[in-house]
């Protein structure tokens, strides 16, 4: 048995990682009662059926197929146990929960492999060619995009390839503040032995705990400290691509003018161009002090124009967050009741600051909270600090403090695990972000929300959206919508489901936004390729990935879908 | 007769711009007589031809072919009299300069078009599939890695697209930090258009009064500021770019996760994609105070680690620059006479200096000066100089102030007429830049110089080699790197240039460096994109090519050589 570490086949995180739970939060009840109709009291909970209840259909690996594997990996690293092929049948994406908590497996991959050295990655897509089989690169299995799975219509042998043997920090030039990373490693591994040297990547998505660097590359990913640290393409200084015909080796280089940039084909190709097995990251010196800053601002609109104003300021924080009123009112919902005297009297504090700002003419149920994050020596931050304070001041917001900073650092993390609990009620609860200029913000924010709602009132159901901007940019930043609402059980699941997220990304395209600032694009965001990039970049992506995999053996159908159905030929959709 | 500017036929910039003057530096004529054993008092001056003493081969275009053009341009935009047609049929390398003086045109372009508009490009490249024209986009003409030309083997009609007249700042998003603008639009242009707003891109590569915006994004380019405002790259958010089959067009986005980036596909494609007609480019506002302040260092070891510690610490300078010992000592030559009172007592004070420096304990041959901008509020700026300038104390060296710096910024658009001038008189004075890791940044340097001496050595010739940093990065830097030596009459002058311009290249890849990190790859440095970027990274990129343009009418051989040979195919080389 391999040791590599998975998900549950069913859902987000380890076995065992306890369930989010609201018992010791006195306001969530209430909250999801009010706005989505959700009585948490009296909802009957269906729990996701045991593996051995559904149908998993039969590997189509013959057992020629399979020794032909085993004699690259070896036989203990080629796995069909109905498990294994579950667990890496899909992402984590909604649509991927709902399609494997029904025991939706159309095309289950047929075998799992865990190669041990890029070698043997080049020997599996060497046979691959000779066997027409397809290749998945698989790093930790958090997609939401639908990266991972097959296409229905996939009548050939799919392998998917586990990196996670592949997961050693190979060597680190502190020097230069770069270090040489096996793809299939998981982010907090990467991050205890960087720690462990006094360093750093800094970057921290969502999924941070589960997913690895070879998926955050293949991905165009983005963390949470993208402020600072950059998002992964800027982060990636060189890296190793295994193809059927060679190996691409783009050098450690901070910069470089050689033509149409390699480095930046392969972040975002999500596996249409080959297996991704070594990465040379920037790296950097842990801080020395590290602060969260929570504000609130009366407005979204006063939130926004203070965020904008940090952004081009000479303070450059690692992080900036505003959420909008529904957000904020969510998070004020999730915090847990006070047990110790010293808590209580902060919890009294706070609702004693409320009517405060009552008094001086805000409108509590329109106030944005927003947090800020400082790195550096106390000088630095002390300085960088008073500059947000004053900026924030500036537009009628105030200080909270570092209370609720802590508090944000602690939680980062869990958002992903409430998605499964919710569909444990028969409640989608999911997420789109997208990017846009500054002054397209504010539209894009109002657009979008109104476009979840009218998508909720067709399906009849009362619906919540909440969004929250993150990763400033000069010249605009990310939105992160979520949004949630109770399935009927008169429909089809994945109907209602794709009736709102359609409706939201249709929104992202019709005001000026992106498909995606940070999820990529899989199958899920593939319809909207060719309204995001044209489809004349379409049609040049298709080239791309047409010249570098004829025969469509290259996780096929990701991205673009350029492999002809069996009506005809489609270049996406 | 089109209203576009040109650079001279035979060299750097405008007609009537003076020639580089050394009479008033006293320092100078001492100089290239100890470095390179030229004598200016003796030498004797070999100006240009006269175009009419050249043959300029006559257009191979037919009537038919021009009256084609000219439906779609109008006649009065297509031009094929030679001295247009010289002054397009290549870019401003030694190799292009030597050449254009020897009248070594064996394939100038056949006809120049202006375009007018977006519309007309699009006609235009549907005209070149229906006569099988080849077309090469032209911004201002600077590029010295050999990206304009036809290849001498070139049979079909060359037609050179001279972007000139869309040269237009199309809208302005103040709010966000973006202007869309035309292509072909030079770099004064440009910024006297943003100032007026109040604005600036502070993209300010050496070539920028004469190269355009098009061009930057075209050739991958950076601007000496980059440390601040970035690589073009980093500035560039949005682009439409002209094809065949239609237009890509890429909206304004500050970041988004869609797959490979066409962005980044686009930038540094050198014309093998399509015409880029208009970017979108991130703008910021003009500082409130710039400042640049002269340091200098007792060895160029010092200045490495201090520059070092500087693009790590927490000050944000919007350059670093470090010159090597051979370049400090070239500067100080070309200082001129001090001429008034005052800069005599300055020019008195300064030798006190070195005095002192030497009884300090340094070799003042060996002292390398250094250069940082500030930009930024009076606040801003005097919290970074001060943590500059303990950081340049601590390795050893001392802050001499804003007096050179202002020098800098003066001159600083001045270096590539010398090369014109040094032509004159039978020399060569050329430049190779790279980019490395900061750990690989001293072995490079000293590397590339000693390749350089031992070409010199060759050719039996008494070389000189000098080189700076800038470009800092988090992960490493630029070294740039200037030489030159006089011609020996009784060889060929391309093939002694090339001796001593290859072992340079050769040593930037031996020495784990990349190629160039700002001049592009043209046809001068494609022999080595197979060891930059690794064979099957030259396969993935010829794969691009091949699908975006399977008959190499866009172009063609830049970069990469995908045209097949008159003996077979060729793919690099």
């Amino acid at each position: 048995m391999p040791d590599v570490k998975h998900q549950k086949w069913w859902g987000w995180g380890y076995d065992g990682v306890p369930d989010f739970q609201y018992a010791n939060k006195p306001g969530f009840a209430p909250f999801v009662r009010a706005r989505i109709g959700l009585d948490l009291a009296t909802a009957p909970v269906v729990r996701p059926p045991a593996l051995s209840e559904l149908t998993v259909p039969a590997s189509r690996a013959s057992a020629a197929d399979l020794d032909a594997l085993a004699a690259v990996v070896g036989a203990e690293h080629v796995r069909t146990d109905d498990e294994t092929r579950v667990v890496h049948w899909a992402g984590r994406s909604v649509r991927d929960l709902i399609r494997t908590r029904a025991g939706d497996f159309t095309r289950v991959t047929d075998v799992v492999v865990y190669p041990g050295s890029e070698d043997e990655c080049r020997r599996l897509l060497a046979l691959a060619a000779e066997r027409d089989l397809v290749v998945i690169p698989f790093g930790g299995g958090t997609s939401i995009s639908g990266s991972l799975h097959a296409e229905d219509d996939e009548t050939r042998v799919v392998v998917t390839v586990d990196l996670g043997r592949l997961n050693r920090v190979l060597s680190v030039d502190e020097h230069s503040g770069l270090a040489r990373v096996q793809a299939g490693i998981l982010g907090p591994d990467l991050e205890a032995d960087l720690g462990a040297r006094g360093l750093t990547m800094g970057h921290v998505p969502d999924s941070f705990t589960y997913s690895t660097l070879g998926g955050w590359v293949a991905t165009r990913s983005s963390g949470m400290q993208s402020d600072k640290y950059g998002d992964i393409a800027d982060i990636v200084k060189g890296l190793r691509l295994v193809r059927p015909s060679g190996v691409v080796v783009l050098r450690d280089l901070p910069s470089t003018s050689t033509g149409p940039s390699l480095r930046e084909m392969i972040i975002g190709s999500e596996g249409r161009l080959g297996i991704i097995t070594e990465v040379t990251i920037q790296v950097h010196r842990l801080p020395e002090r590290r602060e969260v800053i929570a504000y609130m601002f009366p407005t979204w609109d006063a939130g926004l124009l203070a965020l904008h104003e940090v952004a081009r300021s000479e303070a450059h924080p690692v992080f900036t967050r505003l959420s909008d009123a529904d957000e904020t009112a969510f998070s004020l919902s999730t915090l847990k009741a006070p047990t110790t005297p010293l808590k209580k009297a902060k919890a009294f504090g706070q609702e004693r600051l409320w009517d405060v700002l009552r008094l001086r003419g805000w409108d509590t149920d329109a106030m944005c909270i927003s947090y800020c994050c400082f790195e550096g020596t106390k000088r630095h931050n002390d300085r960088e600090k008073d500059l947000v304070k004053s900026i924030v001041a500036r537009h009628g917001g105030i200080t909270l403090g570092s209370g609720p900073g802590a508090l944000y650092d602690q939680k980062k993390f869990d958002t992903p695990y409430i998605r499964d609990f919710l569909l444990d009620r028969r409640t989608v609860g999911d997420v789109s972000e997208t990017a846009a200029p500054w002054s397209k913000l504010a539209e894009v924010h109002r657009r979008t929300k109104a476009a979840a709602q009218r998508a909720f009132a067709a399906l009849g159901r009362t619906g919540f959206v909440m969004c929250h901007l993150s990763h400033s940019y000069h010249s605009g930043a990310c939105l992160y919508f979520t949004f949630a609402f109770v399935l009927d059980d008169a429909r089809d699941d994945l109907e209602q489901y794709d009736t709102v997220k359609r409706a939201v990304q249709q929104e992202f395209m019709d005001a000026g936004a992106t498909l995606s600032h940070h999820h990529g694009v899989g199958t899920e965001h593939r319809p909207w390729m060719a309204e995001d990039v044209s489809p004349e970049g379409v049609a040049l992506l298709a080239g791309l990935f047409e010249a570098a995999d004829p025969e469509h053996r290259l996780n096929p159908d990701k991205v673009l879908r350029t492999r002809p159905t069996p009506e005809g030929s489609a270049t996406t959709g």
